[in-house]
Protein backbone atom coordinates (compact mmCIF):
# COMPACT_ATOMS: atom_id res chain seq x y z
CA UNK A 1 0.00 0.00 0.00
CA UNK A 2 1.62 3.74 -0.72
CA UNK A 3 2.30 5.07 2.29
CA UNK A 4 0.35 8.39 3.19
CA UNK A 5 1.28 11.84 1.64
CA UNK A 6 1.91 14.21 5.43
CA UNK A 7 2.65 17.52 5.63
CA UNK A 8 4.44 18.92 8.33
CA UNK A 9 4.08 22.40 10.00
CA UNK A 10 6.77 23.98 12.15
CA UNK A 11 10.20 22.89 12.06
CA UNK A 12 11.43 23.25 15.60
CA UNK A 13 13.62 20.44 17.76
CA UNK A 14 9.52 18.57 17.79
CA UNK A 15 8.38 19.18 13.93
CA UNK A 16 11.80 18.05 12.86
CA UNK A 17 11.70 14.76 14.90
CA UNK A 18 7.75 14.42 13.73
CA UNK A 19 9.37 14.94 9.76
CA UNK A 20 12.65 13.13 10.08
CA UNK A 21 10.28 9.87 11.62
CA UNK A 22 7.63 10.18 8.59
CA UNK A 23 10.18 10.14 6.46
CA UNK A 24 12.27 7.34 7.82
CA UNK A 25 9.30 5.40 7.67
CA UNK A 26 8.86 6.11 3.99
CA UNK A 27 6.15 8.57 3.99
CA UNK A 28 6.08 11.49 1.62
CA UNK A 29 6.73 14.48 3.42
CA UNK A 30 6.17 18.31 2.93
CA UNK A 31 7.21 20.44 5.34
CA UNK A 32 6.94 24.21 5.98
CA UNK A 33 8.65 26.58 8.49
CA UNK A 34 8.13 30.04 9.33
CA UNK A 35 11.79 30.26 9.07
CA UNK A 36 12.54 28.29 5.93
CA UNK A 37 16.13 27.16 6.54
CA UNK A 38 15.53 25.08 9.41
CA UNK A 39 13.68 22.66 6.92
CA UNK A 40 17.06 22.44 4.88
CA UNK A 41 18.16 18.92 6.68
CA UNK A 42 14.74 17.71 5.91
CA UNK A 43 15.13 18.64 2.50
CA UNK A 44 18.52 17.02 1.97
CA UNK A 45 16.87 13.58 3.19
CA UNK A 46 14.15 13.66 0.81
CA UNK A 47 11.46 16.22 2.10
CA UNK A 48 9.51 18.36 0.01
CA UNK A 49 9.85 22.35 0.37
CA UNK A 50 6.64 24.22 0.54
CA UNK A 51 7.10 27.83 -0.67
CA UNK A 52 4.20 29.01 1.36
CA UNK A 53 1.50 27.68 3.66
CA UNK A 54 -1.27 26.90 1.22
CA UNK A 55 1.16 24.89 -0.84
CA UNK A 56 1.83 23.12 2.41
CA UNK A 57 -1.59 22.11 3.26
CA UNK A 58 -2.54 21.68 -0.56
CA UNK A 59 0.37 18.87 -0.45
CA UNK A 60 -1.24 15.74 1.80
CA UNK A 61 -4.32 15.19 3.31
CA UNK A 62 -3.13 14.82 6.30
CA UNK A 63 -1.55 17.95 8.11
CA UNK A 64 0.67 17.29 11.39
CA UNK A 65 1.23 21.04 13.34
CA UNK A 66 3.73 21.51 15.77
CA UNK A 67 4.16 25.21 16.59
CA UNK A 68 4.49 26.28 20.03
CA UNK A 69 0.93 27.11 20.63
CA UNK A 70 -2.41 26.85 19.28
CA UNK A 71 -2.99 30.64 18.30
CA UNK A 72 0.60 30.14 16.49
CA UNK A 73 -1.26 27.49 14.54
CA UNK A 74 -3.89 29.00 13.90
CA UNK A 75 -2.23 32.28 12.43
CA UNK A 76 -0.10 29.88 10.59
CA UNK A 77 -3.11 28.05 8.93
CA UNK A 78 -5.20 31.50 8.50
CA UNK A 79 -4.68 31.58 4.64
CA UNK A 80 -5.10 27.78 4.09
CA UNK A 81 -8.20 26.06 2.78
CA UNK A 82 -8.99 22.92 5.42
CA UNK A 83 -11.75 22.21 3.87
CA UNK A 84 -11.48 18.26 3.95
CA UNK A 85 -8.14 18.09 5.58
CA UNK A 86 -7.39 15.76 8.41
CA UNK A 87 -5.46 18.30 10.65
CA UNK A 88 -3.71 16.94 13.77
CA UNK A 89 -2.08 19.48 16.41
CA UNK A 90 0.54 18.30 18.07
CA UNK A 91 1.84 21.15 20.05
CA UNK A 92 1.42 21.15 24.10
CA UNK A 93 -1.40 23.30 25.35
CA UNK A 94 -4.38 23.61 27.97
CA UNK A 95 -7.79 21.79 27.42
CA UNK A 96 -9.45 25.24 27.21
CA UNK A 97 -6.79 25.75 24.28
CA UNK A 98 -7.54 22.68 22.43
CA UNK A 99 -11.29 23.05 22.62
CA UNK A 100 -10.54 26.75 20.78
CA UNK A 101 -8.60 24.91 18.24
CA UNK A 102 -10.90 22.55 17.51
CA UNK A 103 -13.45 24.81 17.05
CA UNK A 104 -11.76 26.87 14.67
CA UNK A 105 -10.60 24.12 12.88
CA UNK A 106 -14.64 22.52 12.53
CA UNK A 107 -15.17 26.00 11.49
CA UNK A 108 -12.55 25.71 8.57
CA UNK A 109 -14.36 22.25 7.63
CA UNK A 110 -11.18 20.55 8.54
CA UNK A 111 -11.72 17.29 10.42
CA UNK A 112 -9.19 17.15 13.96
CA UNK A 113 -7.61 15.58 16.20
CA UNK A 114 -5.62 16.88 18.69
CA UNK A 115 -2.76 15.13 20.22
CA UNK A 116 0.47 15.22 22.53
CA UNK A 117 4.25 13.97 22.47
CA UNK A 118 4.78 12.42 26.05
CA UNK A 119 8.92 12.54 25.43
CA UNK A 120 11.30 14.30 24.07
CA UNK A 121 12.53 14.35 20.01
CA UNK A 122 14.95 12.06 20.53
CA UNK A 123 12.62 9.34 21.28
CA UNK A 124 10.25 10.16 18.46
CA UNK A 125 9.77 7.16 16.36
CA UNK A 126 10.70 4.34 19.05
CA UNK A 127 8.54 1.73 19.92
CA UNK A 128 7.45 2.60 22.99
CA UNK A 129 7.26 6.41 22.99
CA UNK A 130 3.57 7.19 24.14
CA UNK A 131 1.25 9.78 21.78
CA UNK A 132 -2.50 10.32 22.82
CA UNK A 133 -5.00 11.65 20.87
CA UNK A 134 -8.66 13.25 21.43
CA UNK A 135 -10.71 14.42 18.59
CA UNK A 136 -12.24 12.48 16.03
CA UNK A 137 -12.02 9.00 16.26
CA UNK A 138 -13.00 8.21 11.94
CA UNK A 139 -9.83 10.35 11.14
CA UNK A 140 -7.18 8.72 14.31
CA UNK A 141 -8.51 5.48 12.70
CA UNK A 142 -8.36 6.22 8.91
CA UNK A 143 -4.39 7.30 9.69
CA UNK A 144 -3.54 5.49 13.11
CA UNK A 145 -0.58 3.15 10.88
CA UNK A 146 0.71 6.64 10.09
CA UNK A 147 0.55 7.98 13.15
CA UNK A 148 1.78 5.38 14.92
CA UNK A 149 4.91 5.93 13.03
CA UNK A 150 5.95 9.07 15.61
CA UNK A 151 5.64 6.68 18.55
CA UNK A 152 4.51 2.72 18.78
CA UNK A 153 2.27 4.06 21.88
CA UNK A 154 0.04 5.62 20.06
CA UNK A 155 -3.02 5.59 21.89
CA UNK A 156 -6.89 7.44 21.07
CA UNK A 157 -8.73 8.42 24.63
CA UNK A 158 -11.89 9.54 23.29
CA UNK A 159 -13.99 11.77 20.81
CA UNK A 160 -13.63 15.14 22.89
CA UNK A 161 -11.08 17.09 21.25
CA UNK A 162 -9.73 18.52 24.86
CA UNK A 163 -8.73 14.82 26.14
CA UNK A 164 -5.45 14.80 24.75
CA UNK A 165 -4.52 18.51 26.74
CA UNK A 166 -6.30 17.48 29.37
CA UNK A 167 -4.54 14.27 30.08
CA UNK A 168 -1.14 16.12 28.69
CA UNK A 169 -1.38 19.20 31.57
CA UNK A 170 -2.48 16.86 33.97
CA UNK A 171 0.39 14.27 33.63
CA UNK A 172 2.98 16.76 32.75
CA UNK A 173 2.10 19.04 35.52
CA UNK A 174 4.92 16.98 37.24
CA UNK A 175 7.47 17.75 34.93
CA UNK A 176 8.58 21.10 35.82
CA UNK A 177 8.07 20.84 39.41
CA UNK A 178 9.96 17.96 39.81
CA UNK A 179 13.02 19.14 37.11
CA UNK A 180 13.21 22.51 39.51
CA UNK A 181 13.35 19.92 42.41
CA UNK A 182 16.27 17.93 41.06
CA UNK A 183 18.01 21.49 40.00
CA UNK A 184 17.88 22.71 43.81
CA UNK A 185 19.26 19.59 44.63
CA UNK A 186 22.42 19.96 41.85
CA UNK A 187 22.45 23.26 43.91
CA UNK A 188 23.05 22.46 47.06
CA UNK A 189 25.23 19.67 46.28
CA UNK A 190 27.17 22.29 44.23
CA UNK A 191 27.26 24.70 47.47
CA UNK A 192 29.98 21.78 48.37
CA UNK A 193 31.49 21.24 45.27
CA UNK A 194 29.50 17.83 44.41
CA UNK A 195 28.43 17.20 41.02
CA UNK A 196 25.04 16.49 40.08
CA UNK A 197 26.03 13.04 38.33
CA UNK A 198 26.27 12.15 42.26
CA UNK A 199 23.07 12.39 42.44
CA UNK A 200 21.65 10.25 39.40
CA UNK A 201 21.17 7.13 41.23
CA UNK A 202 19.70 8.32 44.23
CA UNK A 203 17.03 10.58 42.38
CA UNK A 204 15.99 7.50 39.78
CA UNK A 205 15.64 5.25 43.00
CA UNK A 206 13.51 8.26 43.98
CA UNK A 207 11.52 8.42 41.46
CA UNK A 208 11.01 5.03 41.14
CA UNK A 209 9.44 4.86 44.38
CA UNK A 210 6.93 7.62 43.50
CA UNK A 211 6.13 5.85 40.60
CA UNK A 212 5.81 2.90 42.97
CA UNK A 213 3.39 4.85 45.27
CA UNK A 214 1.10 6.26 42.28
CA UNK A 215 -1.23 3.54 42.50
CA UNK A 216 -1.88 4.07 46.34
CA UNK A 217 -2.84 7.87 46.10
CA UNK A 218 -4.88 7.19 42.85
CA UNK A 219 -6.88 4.61 45.22
CA UNK A 220 -7.39 7.11 47.58
CA UNK A 221 -8.23 9.81 45.40
CA UNK A 222 -10.44 7.30 43.32
CA UNK A 223 -12.44 6.50 46.61
CA UNK A 224 -11.74 9.32 48.86
CA UNK A 225 -10.86 6.93 51.60
CA UNK A 226 -7.24 8.95 52.69
CA UNK A 227 -7.76 7.41 56.62
CA UNK A 228 -4.92 5.08 56.42
CA UNK A 229 -1.79 6.84 55.09
CA UNK A 230 1.45 5.83 54.27
CA UNK A 231 2.87 9.00 54.72
CA UNK A 232 0.46 11.55 56.26
CA UNK A 233 -0.24 15.27 56.12
CA UNK A 234 1.55 16.06 59.35
CA UNK A 235 4.72 14.18 58.55
CA UNK A 236 4.99 16.49 55.54
CA UNK A 237 4.03 19.40 57.75
CA UNK A 238 6.59 18.66 59.67
CA UNK A 239 9.09 18.60 56.84
CA UNK A 240 8.50 22.06 55.91
CA UNK A 241 10.91 23.58 57.61
CA UNK A 242 13.90 21.56 57.11
CA UNK A 243 13.46 21.49 53.05
CA UNK A 244 13.43 25.43 53.83
CA UNK A 245 16.31 25.43 55.92
CA UNK A 246 18.09 24.36 52.59
CA UNK A 247 18.40 27.78 51.99
CA UNK A 248 21.41 27.79 54.42
CA UNK A 249 22.95 25.55 51.76
CA UNK A 250 23.04 28.73 49.75
CA UNK A 251 19.96 27.49 47.77
CA UNK A 252 16.77 29.82 46.85
CA UNK A 253 13.87 27.52 48.25
CA UNK A 254 11.12 30.00 47.65
CA UNK A 255 9.63 27.96 44.56
CA UNK A 256 8.85 25.84 47.65
CA UNK A 257 6.08 27.92 49.82
CA UNK A 258 3.23 27.41 48.04
CA UNK A 259 3.72 23.99 48.32
CA UNK A 260 3.94 23.72 52.05
CA UNK A 261 1.43 26.53 52.18
CA UNK A 262 -0.95 24.20 50.63
CA UNK A 263 0.09 20.99 53.10
CA UNK A 264 -0.22 23.58 56.03
CA UNK A 265 -3.95 24.28 54.99
CA UNK A 266 -4.88 20.72 54.58
CA UNK A 267 -3.53 20.60 58.30
CA UNK A 268 -5.29 23.53 59.86
CA UNK A 269 -8.38 22.02 57.90
CA UNK A 270 -7.82 18.84 60.39
CA UNK A 271 -6.13 16.57 57.71
CA UNK A 272 -3.12 15.94 59.64
CA UNK A 273 -3.61 12.36 60.20
CA UNK A 274 -5.00 11.46 56.79
CA UNK A 275 -2.60 10.77 53.11
CA UNK A 276 -0.70 13.56 51.66
CA UNK A 277 -3.06 12.65 48.60
CA UNK A 278 -6.31 14.52 50.30
CA UNK A 279 -4.25 17.13 48.97
CA UNK A 280 -6.19 16.56 45.83
CA UNK A 281 -9.58 17.86 47.37
CA UNK A 282 -7.89 21.36 48.53
CA UNK A 283 -6.76 21.44 44.48
CA UNK A 284 -10.15 20.58 43.53
CA UNK A 285 -11.70 24.59 43.63
CA UNK A 286 -14.83 24.63 45.73
CA UNK A 287 -13.69 21.28 47.75
CA UNK A 288 -15.01 22.77 50.78
CA UNK A 289 -18.41 21.86 49.78
CA UNK A 290 -17.31 18.79 47.10
CA UNK A 291 -17.20 16.03 49.76
CA UNK A 292 -20.54 14.57 47.91
CA UNK A 293 -18.79 14.84 44.69
CA UNK A 294 -15.70 12.73 46.27
CA UNK A 295 -18.92 10.43 48.02
CA UNK A 296 -20.69 9.89 44.54
CA UNK A 297 -17.42 8.98 42.71
CA UNK B 1 27.71 -15.01 66.05
CA UNK B 2 25.04 -13.74 67.97
CA UNK B 3 23.19 -10.40 66.81
CA UNK B 4 23.96 -7.13 67.50
CA UNK B 5 21.44 -5.76 70.28
CA UNK B 6 19.20 -2.31 69.20
CA UNK B 7 17.15 -0.30 70.53
CA UNK B 8 14.37 2.07 68.85
CA UNK B 9 13.18 4.86 69.85
CA UNK B 10 9.99 6.48 68.27
CA UNK B 11 7.28 3.91 66.87
CA UNK B 12 5.56 5.72 64.04
CA UNK B 13 4.78 4.19 60.82
CA UNK B 14 8.64 4.19 59.97
CA UNK B 15 10.01 3.82 63.81
CA UNK B 16 7.74 0.57 63.89
CA UNK B 17 8.92 -0.61 60.42
CA UNK B 18 12.52 -0.37 61.67
CA UNK B 19 11.54 -1.76 64.81
CA UNK B 20 9.49 -4.87 62.95
CA UNK B 21 12.65 -5.20 60.79
CA UNK B 22 15.35 -5.85 63.03
CA UNK B 23 13.36 -8.39 64.90
CA UNK B 24 12.45 -10.29 62.21
CA UNK B 25 15.82 -10.47 61.44
CA UNK B 26 16.72 -11.87 64.84
CA UNK B 27 17.60 -9.07 66.87
CA UNK B 28 16.96 -8.36 70.84
CA UNK B 29 15.46 -5.44 70.46
CA UNK B 30 14.45 -2.68 72.63
CA UNK B 31 12.09 -0.07 71.73
CA UNK B 32 10.35 3.52 73.16
CA UNK B 33 7.55 5.20 72.29
CA UNK B 34 6.15 8.71 74.19
CA UNK B 35 2.91 7.38 73.47
CA UNK B 36 3.54 3.64 75.05
CA UNK B 37 0.82 1.85 73.26
CA UNK B 38 2.51 1.68 69.80
CA UNK B 39 4.87 -0.35 71.03
CA UNK B 40 1.87 -3.48 72.02
CA UNK B 41 2.09 -5.07 68.40
CA UNK B 42 6.27 -5.48 68.66
CA UNK B 43 6.27 -6.54 72.29
CA UNK B 44 3.70 -8.96 70.98
CA UNK B 45 6.41 -9.98 68.43
CA UNK B 46 9.12 -10.42 71.05
CA UNK B 47 10.11 -6.85 71.25
CA UNK B 48 11.52 -6.19 74.67
CA UNK B 49 9.58 -2.62 76.15
CA UNK B 50 11.57 0.01 78.36
CA UNK B 51 9.54 1.81 80.84
CA UNK B 52 11.97 4.79 80.50
CA UNK B 53 14.41 6.17 77.92
CA UNK B 54 17.70 5.87 80.34
CA UNK B 55 16.89 2.30 80.07
CA UNK B 56 16.19 2.32 76.04
CA UNK B 57 19.55 3.46 75.85
CA UNK B 58 21.09 1.15 78.43
CA UNK B 59 19.66 -1.67 76.90
CA UNK B 60 21.69 -1.80 73.39
CA UNK B 61 25.03 -0.54 72.09
CA UNK B 62 23.26 0.95 68.99
CA UNK B 63 20.27 3.35 69.49
CA UNK B 64 18.07 3.95 66.07
CA UNK B 65 16.18 7.48 66.36
CA UNK B 66 12.83 7.67 64.30
CA UNK B 67 11.23 10.95 65.51
CA UNK B 68 9.52 13.50 63.27
CA UNK B 69 12.56 15.93 63.78
CA UNK B 70 15.95 16.24 64.86
CA UNK B 71 14.99 18.68 67.78
CA UNK B 72 12.29 15.98 69.30
CA UNK B 73 14.94 13.55 69.00
CA UNK B 74 17.27 15.78 71.27
CA UNK B 75 14.54 16.60 73.55
CA UNK B 76 13.66 13.16 74.26
CA UNK B 77 17.60 11.66 74.73
CA UNK B 78 17.88 14.46 77.31
CA UNK B 79 17.87 12.43 80.03
CA UNK B 80 19.66 9.36 79.02
CA UNK B 81 23.33 8.47 79.47
CA UNK B 82 25.04 8.42 75.77
CA UNK B 83 28.50 8.15 76.31
CA UNK B 84 29.98 5.20 74.08
CA UNK B 85 27.12 4.52 72.15
CA UNK B 86 26.01 4.62 68.45
CA UNK B 87 23.26 6.74 67.69
CA UNK B 88 21.94 6.46 64.11
CA UNK B 89 19.10 9.43 63.74
CA UNK B 90 16.86 8.70 60.62
CA UNK B 91 14.34 11.02 61.10
CA UNK B 92 14.10 13.75 58.31
CA UNK B 93 15.64 17.14 58.04
CA UNK B 94 17.83 19.35 56.92
CA UNK B 95 21.93 19.23 56.66
CA UNK B 96 21.68 22.14 58.64
CA UNK B 97 19.68 20.37 61.44
CA UNK B 98 22.18 17.30 61.01
CA UNK B 99 24.99 19.22 62.14
CA UNK B 100 23.33 20.46 65.29
CA UNK B 101 22.22 17.20 65.69
CA UNK B 102 26.09 15.62 65.51
CA UNK B 103 27.67 18.54 67.24
CA UNK B 104 25.06 17.64 70.14
CA UNK B 105 25.76 14.17 70.34
CA UNK B 106 29.35 14.24 69.78
CA UNK B 107 29.07 17.06 73.43
CA UNK B 108 27.04 14.05 74.82
CA UNK B 109 30.17 11.20 73.87
CA UNK B 110 28.34 9.76 70.94
CA UNK B 111 29.16 8.20 68.62
CA UNK B 112 27.13 9.44 65.81
CA UNK B 113 25.29 8.39 61.92
CA UNK B 114 22.79 10.21 60.29
CA UNK B 115 21.03 8.53 57.69
CA UNK B 116 18.05 8.24 55.93
CA UNK B 117 15.34 6.02 54.47
CA UNK B 118 14.40 6.54 51.28
CA UNK B 119 11.46 4.24 50.79
CA UNK B 120 7.86 3.74 52.42
CA UNK B 121 7.75 2.12 55.79
CA UNK B 122 6.63 -1.07 53.76
CA UNK B 123 9.59 -0.99 52.27
CA UNK B 124 11.67 -1.52 54.71
CA UNK B 125 14.01 -4.75 55.05
CA UNK B 126 13.80 -5.17 51.64
CA UNK B 127 17.10 -6.12 49.25
CA UNK B 128 16.61 -2.71 46.94
CA UNK B 129 15.41 -0.40 49.79
CA UNK B 130 17.67 2.40 50.15
CA UNK B 131 19.46 4.17 53.32
CA UNK B 132 22.27 6.37 53.29
CA UNK B 133 24.25 7.89 56.09
CA UNK B 134 26.85 10.58 56.81
CA UNK B 135 29.45 10.43 59.90
CA UNK B 136 31.60 8.10 61.77
CA UNK B 137 32.76 5.72 59.15
CA UNK B 138 33.75 3.48 62.19
CA UNK B 139 30.28 2.77 63.52
CA UNK B 140 29.07 2.46 60.32
CA UNK B 141 31.37 -0.41 59.32
CA UNK B 142 30.63 -1.55 63.00
CA UNK B 143 27.13 -1.73 62.43
CA UNK B 144 26.94 -2.24 58.61
CA UNK B 145 25.58 -5.93 58.63
CA UNK B 146 23.00 -4.88 61.24
CA UNK B 147 22.13 -1.47 59.32
CA UNK B 148 21.77 -3.70 56.33
CA UNK B 149 18.86 -5.50 57.62
CA UNK B 150 16.62 -2.12 57.14
CA UNK B 151 17.52 -2.33 53.16
CA UNK B 152 19.94 -4.36 51.40
CA UNK B 153 20.87 -0.93 49.72
CA UNK B 154 22.78 0.78 52.29
CA UNK B 155 25.32 3.31 51.82
CA UNK B 156 28.16 5.48 53.16
CA UNK B 157 28.46 8.59 51.91
CA UNK B 158 31.17 10.03 53.87
CA UNK B 159 32.72 11.39 57.35
CA UNK B 160 30.76 14.48 57.11
CA UNK B 161 27.65 13.99 59.32
CA UNK B 162 25.70 16.31 57.14
CA UNK B 163 25.93 14.08 53.90
CA UNK B 164 22.54 11.74 54.18
CA UNK B 165 20.49 15.33 55.02
CA UNK B 166 22.04 16.60 52.25
CA UNK B 167 21.12 13.93 49.57
CA UNK B 168 18.41 13.66 51.51
CA UNK B 169 17.01 16.78 50.54
CA UNK B 170 18.72 17.92 47.22
CA UNK B 171 17.02 13.69 46.13
CA UNK B 172 13.75 14.37 48.26
CA UNK B 173 13.07 17.50 47.43
CA UNK B 174 11.25 16.40 44.25
CA UNK B 175 8.44 14.37 46.12
CA UNK B 176 6.40 17.03 47.17
CA UNK B 177 6.34 18.99 43.74
CA UNK B 178 5.85 15.77 42.12
CA UNK B 179 3.21 14.15 44.29
CA UNK B 180 1.10 17.85 44.05
CA UNK B 181 1.92 17.55 40.32
CA UNK B 182 0.28 14.63 40.12
CA UNK B 183 -2.75 15.52 42.62
CA UNK B 184 -3.52 18.78 40.55
CA UNK B 185 -3.20 16.72 37.25
CA UNK B 186 -6.17 13.94 39.01
CA UNK B 187 -8.52 16.97 40.14
CA UNK B 188 -8.28 17.78 36.67
CA UNK B 189 -9.62 15.14 35.54
CA UNK B 190 -11.87 14.46 38.48
CA UNK B 191 -13.79 18.04 37.11
CA UNK B 192 -14.65 15.27 34.02
CA UNK B 193 -15.87 12.37 35.95
CA UNK B 194 -12.68 10.58 35.28
CA UNK B 195 -10.83 8.58 37.53
CA UNK B 196 -7.30 9.10 38.91
CA UNK B 197 -6.49 5.66 38.32
CA UNK B 198 -6.73 6.29 34.28
CA UNK B 199 -3.83 8.80 34.64
CA UNK B 200 -1.62 5.87 36.34
CA UNK B 201 0.05 4.98 33.05
CA UNK B 202 0.70 7.64 31.78
CA UNK B 203 2.14 9.38 34.73
CA UNK B 204 4.38 6.03 35.00
CA UNK B 205 5.66 6.65 31.11
CA UNK B 206 5.80 10.39 32.27
CA UNK B 207 8.30 9.38 35.43
CA UNK B 208 10.04 7.22 33.50
CA UNK B 209 10.73 9.75 30.96
CA UNK B 210 11.81 11.97 33.37
CA UNK B 211 14.36 9.79 34.70
CA UNK B 212 15.50 9.38 31.52
CA UNK B 213 16.49 12.73 31.01
CA UNK B 214 17.95 13.31 34.47
CA UNK B 215 21.87 11.99 32.99
CA UNK B 216 21.26 14.89 30.60
CA UNK B 217 20.76 17.25 33.01
CA UNK B 218 23.35 16.22 35.64
CA UNK B 219 25.76 16.58 32.38
CA UNK B 220 24.60 20.32 31.56
CA UNK B 221 25.20 21.22 34.99
CA UNK B 222 28.16 19.57 35.76
CA UNK B 223 30.03 20.93 33.06
CA UNK B 224 28.06 24.65 32.88
CA UNK B 225 27.37 23.58 29.30
CA UNK B 226 23.57 24.62 28.78
CA UNK B 227 23.44 25.38 24.85
CA UNK B 228 22.64 21.98 22.88
CA UNK B 229 18.36 21.69 24.86
CA UNK B 230 16.63 19.29 24.55
CA UNK B 231 14.09 21.20 26.12
CA UNK B 232 14.62 25.06 26.51
CA UNK B 233 14.03 27.67 28.78
CA UNK B 234 11.67 29.19 26.26
CA UNK B 235 9.14 26.67 25.78
CA UNK B 236 8.47 25.92 29.03
CA UNK B 237 8.29 30.30 29.05
CA UNK B 238 6.03 29.26 26.30
CA UNK B 239 4.05 26.39 27.87
CA UNK B 240 3.11 28.29 31.99
CA UNK B 241 -0.14 30.32 30.06
CA UNK B 242 -0.98 26.73 29.41
CA UNK B 243 -0.34 25.00 32.53
CA UNK B 244 -1.99 28.14 33.86
CA UNK B 245 -5.28 27.68 31.98
CA UNK B 246 -6.20 24.53 33.86
CA UNK B 247 -7.60 27.05 36.46
CA UNK B 248 -10.24 26.22 33.55
CA UNK B 249 -11.01 23.09 34.68
CA UNK B 250 -11.77 23.79 38.25
CA UNK B 251 -7.99 23.13 39.45
CA UNK B 252 -6.22 25.47 41.87
CA UNK B 253 -2.82 26.24 39.80
CA UNK B 254 -1.22 29.05 41.98
CA UNK B 255 1.07 26.61 43.98
CA UNK B 256 3.12 26.83 39.81
CA UNK B 257 3.66 30.34 40.12
CA UNK B 258 6.67 30.85 41.68
CA UNK B 259 7.82 28.03 39.06
CA UNK B 260 6.89 30.15 35.86
CA UNK B 261 8.35 33.29 37.89
CA UNK B 262 11.67 31.52 37.51
CA UNK B 263 11.29 30.01 34.44
CA UNK B 264 10.38 33.93 33.15
CA UNK B 265 13.47 35.88 35.51
CA UNK B 266 15.66 32.86 33.32
CA UNK B 267 14.40 33.98 29.81
CA UNK B 268 14.72 37.42 30.76
CA UNK B 269 18.16 36.73 31.80
CA UNK B 270 18.99 35.68 28.11
CA UNK B 271 18.74 31.95 28.47
CA UNK B 272 15.62 31.66 26.24
CA UNK B 273 17.54 28.95 23.97
CA UNK B 274 19.69 27.36 26.71
CA UNK B 275 18.91 24.05 28.10
CA UNK B 276 16.00 24.65 31.04
CA UNK B 277 18.79 22.92 33.64
CA UNK B 278 20.35 26.79 33.76
CA UNK B 279 17.91 26.73 36.35
CA UNK B 280 20.27 25.39 38.04
CA UNK B 281 22.13 28.76 38.47
CA UNK B 282 19.84 30.68 39.06
CA UNK B 283 18.82 28.51 42.36
CA UNK B 284 22.28 28.39 43.20
CA UNK B 285 21.77 31.78 45.46
CA UNK B 286 24.47 34.72 44.28
CA UNK B 287 24.61 32.35 40.93
CA UNK B 288 24.98 36.18 39.18
CA UNK B 289 28.74 35.93 40.34
CA UNK B 290 29.16 32.20 40.31
CA UNK B 291 30.30 31.88 36.48
CA UNK B 292 33.83 31.38 38.16
CA UNK B 293 32.32 28.81 40.35
CA UNK B 294 30.31 26.74 37.27
CA UNK B 295 33.69 27.15 35.02
CA UNK B 296 36.10 25.61 37.97
CA UNK B 297 33.97 22.65 38.42
N1 LIG C 1 10.82 19.66 22.62
C1 LIG C 1 10.17 18.81 23.41
O1 LIG C 1 10.78 18.08 24.20
C2 LIG C 1 8.67 18.72 23.36
C3 LIG C 1 8.05 17.60 23.90
C4 LIG C 1 6.67 17.48 23.86
C5 LIG C 1 5.93 18.50 23.31
N2 LIG C 1 6.53 19.59 22.79
C6 LIG C 1 5.70 20.65 22.26
O2 LIG C 1 5.84 20.75 20.86
C7 LIG C 1 5.67 22.11 20.47
C8 LIG C 1 6.89 22.56 19.67
O3 LIG C 1 8.02 22.33 20.49
P1 LIG C 1 9.51 22.45 19.93
O4 LIG C 1 10.37 21.84 20.97
O5 LIG C 1 9.60 21.94 18.54
O6 LIG C 1 9.69 24.04 19.94
P2 LIG C 1 10.77 24.93 19.16
O7 LIG C 1 11.99 24.15 18.87
O8 LIG C 1 10.87 26.21 19.91
O9 LIG C 1 10.01 25.22 17.78
C9 LIG C 1 8.86 26.04 17.74
C10 LIG C 1 8.28 25.98 16.37
O10 LIG C 1 7.13 26.81 16.30
C11 LIG C 1 7.29 27.75 15.25
N3 LIG C 1 6.56 28.96 15.59
C12 LIG C 1 6.38 29.49 16.84
N4 LIG C 1 5.64 30.60 16.76
C13 LIG C 1 5.33 30.78 15.45
C14 LIG C 1 4.56 31.73 14.74
N5 LIG C 1 3.93 32.74 15.40
N6 LIG C 1 4.47 31.61 13.42
C15 LIG C 1 5.07 30.59 12.77
N7 LIG C 1 5.79 29.65 13.38
C16 LIG C 1 5.92 29.74 14.71
C17 LIG C 1 8.77 27.95 15.14
O11 LIG C 1 9.10 28.52 13.89
P3 LIG C 1 10.53 29.26 13.69
O12 LIG C 1 11.52 28.15 13.47
O13 LIG C 1 10.31 30.13 12.51
O14 LIG C 1 10.79 30.03 14.98
C18 LIG C 1 9.24 26.51 15.30
O15 LIG C 1 9.03 25.78 14.11
C19 LIG C 1 5.47 22.91 21.75
O16 LIG C 1 4.10 23.12 22.00
C20 LIG C 1 6.08 22.00 22.78
O17 LIG C 1 5.54 22.25 24.06
C21 LIG C 1 7.89 19.72 22.79
N1 LIG D 1 6.72 7.52 56.71
C1 LIG D 1 7.55 7.63 55.67
O1 LIG D 1 7.20 7.29 54.53
C2 LIG D 1 8.94 8.16 55.88
C3 LIG D 1 9.89 7.92 54.88
C4 LIG D 1 11.19 8.40 55.05
C5 LIG D 1 11.51 9.12 56.18
N2 LIG D 1 10.55 9.36 57.13
C6 LIG D 1 10.94 10.17 58.28
O2 LIG D 1 10.96 9.39 59.46
C7 LIG D 1 10.60 10.22 60.57
C8 LIG D 1 9.44 9.58 61.29
O3 LIG D 1 8.40 9.42 60.34
P1 LIG D 1 7.07 8.57 60.65
O4 LIG D 1 6.40 8.37 59.33
O5 LIG D 1 7.41 7.39 61.47
O6 LIG D 1 6.24 9.64 61.51
P2 LIG D 1 5.02 9.40 62.49
O7 LIG D 1 4.28 8.16 62.13
O8 LIG D 1 4.30 10.68 62.59
O9 LIG D 1 5.76 9.14 63.88
C9 LIG D 1 6.43 10.18 64.52
C10 LIG D 1 7.16 9.60 65.71
O10 LIG D 1 7.89 10.65 66.38
C11 LIG D 1 7.46 10.67 67.74
N3 LIG D 1 7.56 12.03 68.25
C12 LIG D 1 7.34 13.17 67.56
N4 LIG D 1 7.56 14.24 68.33
C13 LIG D 1 7.95 13.76 69.54
C14 LIG D 1 8.34 14.38 70.77
N5 LIG D 1 8.40 15.71 70.88
N6 LIG D 1 8.66 13.56 71.79
C15 LIG D 1 8.62 12.23 71.67
N7 LIG D 1 8.28 11.59 70.54
C16 LIG D 1 7.95 12.35 69.49
C17 LIG D 1 6.07 10.13 67.75
O11 LIG D 1 5.72 9.70 69.04
P3 LIG D 1 4.14 9.52 69.40
O12 LIG D 1 3.75 8.18 68.85
O13 LIG D 1 4.15 9.56 70.88
O14 LIG D 1 3.41 10.66 68.78
C18 LIG D 1 6.22 8.98 66.76
O15 LIG D 1 6.88 7.89 67.33
C19 LIG D 1 10.27 11.59 60.00
O16 LIG D 1 11.37 12.45 60.08
C20 LIG D 1 9.96 11.27 58.56
O17 LIG D 1 10.19 12.39 57.73
C21 LIG D 1 9.28 8.88 57.01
Amino acid sequence: MPKTPVTVLGLGSMGSALAGAFLAAGHPATVWNRTASKADPLVARGAHRAGTIEDAVRESPLIVACLTTYEDTRAVLEPASLAGRALVALNSGSPAGARRMADWAAERGARFLDGAVKNIPSAVGAPDTLLYYGGDKAVFDEHVDTLRVLGGDTVHLGEEADLAALYETAVGGTLLPALVGFFQGAAALRSRGLEAETLLPYATKWFEMIISVLPMYAKEIDTGDYSDPAASVGIFHAGAAADLELAEEGVDVDWQRPLHDLVRRAAEAGHGDRSIAVLTELLSVGAEGSSTTAKRR
